[in-house]
């Protein structure tokens, strides 16, 4: 006999009957606010074209490195799920997920999912091997009308804007198709890129000597200069700022920043761009770009996000043999205190700059992040980030940030995913999450209600609006 | 007036009453589950010759590093306790034990204790200055009848399975006398060794080289060849094995792998062997054998635990006075990243390979640990260890790797102890614990009562039994 | 419309019905325990002139770094709050921070600022823009008055005894005007001095040399020497002793220690002293003072503070402009298990050497620190510090060490500030949490109600009078 699915209305809210029912006012008010998703990486084409998605394992399996990391991890392999090219049978690889499924009891996986089966399929039962049939086809068959269409969906879910991320070397087409509909009235929904420069900020990065080669061209600099390759990225920010963007992203191995002088750079530059460089001239010269970046939106006003700790692509064997993004990214210790001082040298002390930091080491929260926040006015804490992104996960953010850094050096939630389904689900997720933390502060009498309830408003739009400057 | 001694039926359940009954319940049906014991360091003379345990000082005080490293760190000199030999009269060790007992508030010792006291001895009074001798005079008299011989306290406390660890250089005579028992029906519990070769794999450990000599007698082959050594390992491990081992264990101070290949190993090996080598060798050496033990265990399907982490013998004045093993093993930041990174290229990918990984590092159970075993197919995580094997310390491991690795790349609970009659106790806070926290997920509607059931059931039993291959 | 402020009877208890009715019970009990303030930074001359404090912003602002940091962090210049010189109206800024008083929801401050505000000046309604003006009258005005000079609130507050802390440079003249005052029964309070050398002992301070050569003068030593330098710690030390001080205190970068025998010691000061040294050198020297002032506690019985892990003055510019303690004190990751093996080592085995250890790496509490303290006889935990002296903070405190050091190897509450007036408010929130956790102990049945009691008292006042020997 199948399991009932069903969403319970207080799921995520502490179950103490004073907190909860604190908790369910504050998000009461709240529930409805329209999405803000300032961080994130759908792809902007589904929105440009607007193509229906396809069938249940190409949409909600095979893109979600969450789920096949998890079920890698008890020993399915990769290709029975159709990753990593090769043709498995869509609908035996969301049968071997379907048989798997309880092993996402207590992750944030499952909650979303659930979401995704419930509010956004209407599915009633339980996913599991008995229902894995039912499921791929009531999905699949949604997933060719028209009201499961990209567009349609976005709309549905009450998204007010969406950024995406995109490289440098991208024309940003699809952004242009969008902004079109946008001017046209043939469709309302805003969506933004985000300007992404790891491929060619990364010396270490695949195939970057390419990139600059691809850069000069887009460009029309000389990028294999410093003068130019600088001037490349203004140009392109340019371009970004034009097509929408209002911030910058940096998915650094660390924190690493560096203060040179003009001709140091130019001299270390010069070696990166020969190929005849260390490891640590790599890293200084990402360290450099973050300081390079930051003078940028100084004038450019993009805010700058910067994601530091992902060892990438840890599995040497699945890398070589499948590529890249395979669930494999593992977080590191990450240093922020001596990391950022360069750049904070620099620029710390402009409140017109806005940085906006992530960790992957929750140690940093209370230890670093908290108090740089709480202190520099350029600075801004993101939210639980990634692995973090949890119910466990954001009240350890919560607990450990708000009483150094207060709540307005935060900047709401992001949902940081291409799984574009799951999007209203982990904004439900934040927001009970941030709902029941207030709820607990009313409850223990350090908070009003009434700042509470300012404050629901606040983590859920306010902040990142202002933030993002959406 | 003494006070009294009662266990609480709802010990260690959380307060909120909505969360406390779906615990007691979750707990009622998993209570009387035999035990598990895959990892510890009882001492298998006991099964095997059945004596006596004498009196309570010498059973319950003088192995117990957890509690008289408290009792000396508020100033009560060892020798008093009678460890490190001296003449110290038992009872009196234990009037100044019970007239510190009021230093154990808080902790697990005080209710593992309390738990053999009530349970065990059917004590109802509580330990203190007054009561002293009163113990000591009730649990020497109970040791010596035979309903508190080691046999029968193992039935009484419905251990299934419990495993020792033993140096290779160990004859495994008494596990020898054990399986005897076994086969002739004269006693039917199952007692397990495991293979810990320390004493042999870490060059820095003390006489280094006479283990050697000792290995190679052992073994008939000649280990101060590289070939040899490793040929001895084998032949150990298949002589374990068939004593009913199912893992090996490896207490390293850090948990750093190597994957040299076979010429680059041999030259590590004569450098060590010499005695001429730096500190950076005998780590690189450890590290070496890691990758070398789990290749075996490829081939010979044991089980692989590293226990990294921990600063032995920190306390040089009392190393030097007393030997090892005296409370004095300090935690330190360990890093299993960049680690364990060498072994997982070569072998990380293999579902045949099962490695159990311990910390002593709690930060780096969501950052590394947790992200590691929900990926890769050969990891898995040990429970909250040592220091940490308390009901805040399994709530943290809970709370804090379940989001990512969920629930099945954990293996149940560990005891870890040679305290033999607190293992039940151990266990009981685990359950207790364990139910609580699924309780509270199933309070705010994270998992459905009956998924909460079957994992009591796993988390208890079942997990366990499949990750040890018992 | 102005808000009301009330403080409420039962803030900061756990709302579980039946976990805050213990703690009422308990917190009923200690409520009213005079303020033991072993560690802290008021301003002796306050006690020794016991002039009036002057307006509202000079009191509760500028010397508020807590405060003023977090206005800082969101754009609003320092100089507007009449720091670092300026001449900022006392009332403007006053109406700066009134405006922005919504920042510090859900930190400490406001709870610390609100009972200050409630219970010392009486006030009704809440801090805002609306009523600044009020609120810096009502402030101002009685501060005027007799009943608000610093004598009077000690006197009111229920300080049993405060401690200060003072530079060997310092003549100790507000402390033995004090003393004189006690001594004619013109005043009882008791006001000590604590013994903090960093300003001598770091050769990194400002003006290191020009600080020997005072301490030349005041010690009547060469302090140029080695052994006229230690011999000057040795006889400032006695006077320090003399004019009250229990306790030394130690602020460095990181808790090394080192153990040189006198000819390299000798020789690393004459390296010092000859400013010709690199920073390895002076981390050295740091090291070994905190030897050599842990040989001299032997001898004179004071107890030893370390306080490291804070990285000084990270803002660059704004020490450049303002100098040192503008908020810009960031914690640093924190080792102490290597750190401290020199010292150990030297005198770890000593029960008559106290050494207290605080933390801004709260990583360390479970890993390091509780195991360090539960182990050498000489070492205590200090309580929650700094960045973590908050309600989360010192709830993480007790979760992390009371398992493995228990609750009688830690000392009590330091409130650590310069703040006076909130002195009172952040031992009511010390005590409320400590009751509030022992209530959940006793809920969950891991504490008898009447030993919650004795700790109640125990953790407020016991401990911190043994710890600090006061």
């Amino acid at each position: 006999m199948a399991h009932a699915l069903e969403l319970h209305p207080d799921r995520l809210f502490p179950p103490d009957p004073t907190i909860r029912r604190i908790a369910r006012e504050l998000h009461g008010a709240i529930k409805g606010l329209p999405i803000l998703s300032p961080h994130g990486h759908t792809d902007p084409s589904w929105f440009a074209m607007d193509v229906p998605f396809g069938n249940a394992t190409d949409l909600l399996l095979v893109p979600d490195h969450y789920v096949f990391r998890m079920l890698y991890s008890q020993g399915v392999p990769l290709e029975t799920l159709g990753i990593g090219g090769g043709d498995a049978d869509p609908r035996e690889a969301w049968r071997a997920f379907a048989h798997h499924y309880h092993l996402f009891r207590g992750t944030p996986s499952r909650m979303w999912l659930d979401w995704v089966f419930a509010e956004t399929f209407g599915l009633k039962i339980r996913l599991d091997a008995q229902t894995a049939d039912r499921y791929f086809d009531t999905i699949t068959a949604a997933l060719a009308t028209d009201a499961f269409r990209p567009r349609a969906l976005f709309d549905r879910y009450g998204i007010e804007v969406i950024a995406t991320t995109e490289s440098p070397l991208d024309p940003l087409d699809h952004h242009r198709a969008i902004r079109a509909a946008n001017a046209d009235g043939s469709w309302k929904g805003r969506v933004l890129t985000a300007y992404r420069p790891d491929a060619v900020v990364d010396p270490e990065f695949e195939r970057f000597q390419d990139n600059l080669a691809r850069l000069s061209d887009i460009s029309g600099e000389d990028c294999f200069r410093w003068e130019g390759y600088l001037a490349a990225h203004r140009s392109r920010r340019a371009y970004f700022a034009e097509m929408g963007a209002t911030s910058t992203d940096h998915g650094h191995p660390t924190a690493a920043t560096a203060n040179l002088d003009k001709a140091e750079a130019a001299i270390l530059f010069d070696k990166i761009v020969a190929g005849d460089f260390e490891p640590a001239d790599a890293e200084l010269f990402r360290a450099q770009m973050l300081t390079e970046m930051a003078k940028m939106s100084l004038d450019d006003g993009l805010v700058m996000q910067i994601h530091p700790g992902s060892f990438r692509n840890h599995n040497q064997q699945l890398f070589e043999r499948l590529g890249r993004d395979k669930g494999a990214d593992i977080p590191t210790r990450t240093d922020y205190v001596h990391a950022l001082k360069p750049l904070l040298d620099r620029l710390g002390n402009d409140a017109r700059l806005s940085i906006i930091l992530f960790t992957l080491d929750e140690s940093a929260y209370a230890r670093e992040l908290a108090p740089l926040a709480g202190h520099y006015p350029c600075l801004r804490l993101g939210p639980a980030w990634w692995f973090h992104d949890s119910p466990e996960g954001m009240r350890r953010f919560r607990r450990a940030t708000t009483e150094t850094a207060g709540f307005y050096n935060t900047v709401g939630f992001n949902d940081d995913t291409r799984a574009f389904l799951s999007i209203p689900a982990r904004h439900d997720v934040a927001r009970r999450i941030d709902c029941g933390y207030l709820a607990e502060l009313v409850a223990e009498h350090r908070l009003e209600d009434w700042e509470a309830a300012e404050l629901a408003q606040d983590l859920t739009y306010g902040l990142a609006k202002k933030a993002y400057r959406l």
